[in-house]
């Protein structure tokens, strides 16, 4: 069977996506386990997502830890595009970016591109600021501590961030926008220039400091491109190149194969404000199982993990031990545990997970001015 | 002969340019006796450049004079691109604005597109920011009310202003903008993006103030076609679309069919900061002559003030009394005054202004600040 066409870029997730051919159509590179034992080295442990895979590719990770031995301590850079409410997608990044931080005691800078959303998205402005509002409060939900971490929203801070943006947009042209993210000639020219602004956060640290600071940034895989046009450009204006860390997406409830979870796709993904009762209803009717048509073929032959949506949530975000998981994988395949079960397992863990969360983004709406950065 | 071939954009003037054609191809219309006369009604006189017509187009200042009348006052803006030294050129437009702010009492917003400049030109962004102090200079020492006059540097205000580009972005294609500026695959995204900021300062008093304010835009007719582009976004955002007057060109030194006097080319043009002795030499050496080869030929023919450069000095910048200049005019025609004469007359009228100019430049270094806009 054919393998069905698939696209990444910042604009477009589509298909089935073979991260093999990605790493080398991107030309990034995959994490080897000399790179992971040296950062075990400094965090302890290592992060599920890391011995997972989940985060499974990089960018000039030696060099940063190559400079964090040498004294020279990096900053976080990580963001959130507000069009729509937050989906479990979403989480697995800033979690993993939680993680780091707190590890490696590093400041984040966390961008909101509101002006990128309203430029790519049939919405408002306000529509646009009411969803960074509201994304501000699952961020801040997550624990990141407001001494260290830093929100940008880019029409707010423009006057920090347009400048810079200026430097690094006089080195790029329509022509590599135009190759790197699919854009025409009927793009609106907000949109062409917006890449600049994404990339300015890799740098404004170093700006306001007025001296070279390592950045790591960790993604979601179809936000490389942004970098990859960066990059280029950083070093013409006297910046190091940021390091990356990417992260493969979490799959929406239907399955590999479309794509990645996105706020577009309603009924698909996960979001933090989803009562208890819709996300049962959600992962019970939607979740794509890896189990066999009958109970009977079921206990004989047994499930497929790699392709059940809710094993690879457990594995991806809300299952952190690894024994736990094995035990759960074991029993699924061999036929022991049914699809019915091991949704019911992902839907205590989401509905614990959320309850405390949603606790949080009620708090965190007093706490929204603590996180923006102030010049 | 056939005519040159000439092109007018805000980013190439080339060619003997036909102001006819230009008021076809740009779709501006031809200021009528009536409407100075209306303009009269309001000012007491007419200035010297409305009756020779050296503003001599507009879009839409009907409307504007309408709305003037029902109690609608509007307010000015036009700019400087700050890439070199200011030329006379340059104070041709300013001090017709300087006019239009003293008669009609209304606010001015100047801005100063240092972005552009950094984006369109080989200079570095430190040498733009220099050539905007010092391009500030000479807009102060020309006298404007700094109570009404407000200051827009596009980089130092982009917290104010890329919000609202961001917004006139989303409806301007790369199509437009290439079709209409003559843009390549191969410019940068910035210079794409460019013409939104440029859009912003004719909305943004109403912005600031919450309602809808009349905005008249004097300019040099290169500049059009960014409002061209920007007053189709306009009413989509629910603006006015501003009233525009067109300027013609002070002819570089060396004559028409050269395009306009520019910052970019050296000799042709007199700059507020050369010396007596400079723009004496310059005028000798460099203003091209409307006289005969020789003063025996010039006696019995006279000359031609309608070629002439100093002549047109004159008549578009530096002597406002009719009479004085239609009495040069018959001298020179009749062939009693020789080009030396003419010259000296030029000379003369430049160094009394520059001399002054420059002294109240060396005092605008401590008023910069009174100028720029606070939010």
């Amino acid at each position: 069977m054919a393998r069905k066409e698939f696209q990444v870029t910042p604009y477009e997730v589509q298909g089935n996506i073979d991260y093999d051919k990605l790493v080398k159509e991107f030309g990034v590179s995959k994490l080897t386990d000399n790179l992971l034992k040296r950062l075990k080295k400094h965090t302890g442990d290592l992060h599920f997502m890391l011995k997972r895979k989940v985060f499974f590719a990089h960018r000039d990770l030696k060099w940063l830890l190559d400079e964090f031995e040498n004294g020279n301590k990096f900053f976080l850079y990580t963001g959130c595009g507000p069009s729509g409410p937050i989906h479990l997608g979403h989480l697995q990044t800033w979690k993993f970016v939680k993680w780091l931080q707190d590890k490696f005691d590093v400041e984040l800078w966390f961008q909101f591109t509101d002006d990128e959303k309203f430029l790519f998205k049939d919405k408002s402005y306000d529509e646009i600021q009411e969803w960074t509002k509201e994304n501000m409060l699952d961020v801040i939900a997550l624990g990141f501590d407001p001494k260290k971490t830093h929100f940008l929203i880019d029409t707010k801070h423009s006057g920090l961030m347009y400048p810079e943006a200026v430097k690094i947009s006089k080195k790029i042209t329509f022509s590599t926008v135009k190759s790197s993210f699919g854009f025409t000639n009927e793009n609106n020219i907000g949109s062409i220039f917006y890449t600049s602004m994404q990339a300015v956060p890799a740098i404004l640290p170093s700006v306001l400091e007025g001296k070279n600071i390592p950045c790591l940034i960790p993604l979601g895989i179809d936000q490389d491109p942004h970098f990859r046009v960066a990059r280029d450009v950083y070093p013409k204006l006297n910046f190091y190149k940021p390091s990356i860390l990417h992260g493969r997406f979490l799959p929406p409830l239907v399955g590999e194969g479309e794509g990645k979870a996105s706020t577009s796709k309603g009924n698909n993904n996960i979001f933090t404000t989803d009562s208890q009762e819709e996300v049962e209803n959600k992962i019970k009717k939607y979740a794509y199982s890896g189990g066999q048509n009958t109970i009977e073929e079921h206990r004989e032959k047994g499930g497929r993990t790699d392709v059940d949506v809710s094993f690879q949530y457990l594995r991806m975000l809300f299952e952190p031990d690894d024994k736990k998981l094995a035990e759960i994988k074991g029993k699924y395949e061999s036929g022991e545990m049914l699809t019915g079960e091991l949704k019911d397992i992902l839907i205590e863990k989401i509905n614990t997970f959320l309850k405390e969360h949603q606790e949080k983004r009620e708090k965190a709406k007093d706490k929204i001015d603590e996180f923006i950065y102030k010049p």
